[in-house]
């Protein structure tokens, strides 16, 4: 249950992780988490975990949790390293899990713009790494702020994503969320909405987008896969109207 | 010898340190070295190390290193947390330092410029942060392409810094140094780099500049605790000119 000093994932946040729903001691949407993870070690250059070890990992940290829902976190660091920044030739990653009681809010979101941006240029961008630290100093500022969330735009000053969520708005009858290049996670519950939204009909777009796309908006709501769907309230003092599109994709989800 | 599972410098890279040079078990400029830690801690809002207890921990790790050079770290970790992105009330920092042989580098250094671009906009560029893997996959790829440094850019296509250290350059006989504002540390080499360039009559600029300011230089060179003055040989597979100026700086901080 601890990690060595000379750690990667410790020392310089080289590492990845997933967090996955447990509900009822099932891991919920687990291969898709999975499959992430190991897109993403493909990404930075390190071996992927084995998978029944991880799905062992995750369901012993879950079994210890007495609540009906839980959070799963599995963590990978690139292991140990000598001195510095380069990489052992061939490095060793160390994998953990952890869980927590983990509730879904009650309440919709309300939403701060953060003044440090998504980094788009970086492939950490689109990746759940250990490196999370713009993300803190994000939610830390909105929290600050009388808010519970941030709305993250990129160095380009395009809406990206919320620091641990995607965002979603609806624009005359149209889902619209930032397409990846934007410096946005490829969510797990993103991938659900967009599915389920096709489903239903309704058009969606992967958008470069100014956050006054949100402003103006019919209704804007985050996703992640603790949370699923849940809808803004205000965004930078200014309330948002509420979409029944936000309700209808929720149920569908359900 | 060992951190939790739940400590948020593990779990998000929430945390700083300092690359300390041990010589002859001497931790030089250590004051320098203490004073950027507490300002970046104040930066982060976590409370600041006891001045006592950190010396004492890099001076153990400093006595354990076998040879007359070594790369003392102290880590300040933000502590253990709860799930999630949000910090704990009153964050107990975790400290530790470890320490290794670091022999000076004999040849000049070969930079290729980085894909992943620095974020300037956040506090974090600042700062020697638990959330490097930008920096890691910066001098990755400089490796992969038959280099030992990475220049970076910021968002804004100006020259920030190295992987892992600062960078001036000679332009009609005046030093010139990326801004801070520019996404670069405040290196504690730089700071006595800039002291001595003026001890010695030279002009220096702190630049907002595009990297072809480095190409047309007289003279590239790098900085940090631990090598103090490196020149630069190529960039991105062209030679660069040597300047006197850098042999000059050098003797004058030996």
């Amino acid at each position: 249950v601890s990690i060595p000093f000379d750690d990667r994932g410790l020392l310089l946040g080289d590492g990845l992780f997933e967090t996955v729903l447990g509900v009822d001691g099932r891991l919920v949407w687990l291969d898709a988490h999975l499959e992430r993870l190991e897109k993403g070690c493909a990404t930075l250059g390190l071996p992927a975990p084995d998978r029944a070890a991880a799905t062992r990992l995750m369901g012993e940290a879950l079994a210890g949790v007495q609540a009906p829902r839980a959070a799963v976190r599995l963590t990978l660091t690139c292991g140990s390293g000598g001195r510095g920044l380069d990489r052992p030739v061939a490095p060793a990653p160390r994998l953990f899990a952890t869980a927590a009681p983990s509730a879904r809010p009650e309440a919709p979101a309300r939403l701060v713009t953060a003044a440090v941006r998504r980094n788009e240029t970086s492939p950490a961008s689109r990746l759940k790494t250990l490196s999370y630290l713009d993300n803190v100093l994000a939610r830390e500022a909105a929290r600050e702020a009388g808010a519970d969330e941030a709305l993250m735009l990129n160095t380009r000053g395009e809406a990206a994503c919320a620091a641990a969520a995607n965002i979603f708005w609806v624009d005359r009858g149209r889902l619209v969320t930032p397409a990846i290049a934007c410096g946005a996670l490829p969510g797990i519950m993103r991938a659900a909405v967009v599915a389920a939204a096709r489903g239903l009909g309704l058009e969606v777009i992967e958008a470069h987008a100014p956050p006054q796309a949100l402003a103006g908006s019919e209704g804007v709501f985050l996703t992640n896969s603790l949370i699923g769907v849940r809808p803004v309230a205000w965004l930078d003092g200014r309330d948002l109207p509420q979409s029944p599109m936000v309700e209808r994709l929720a149920s569908a989800l359900d």
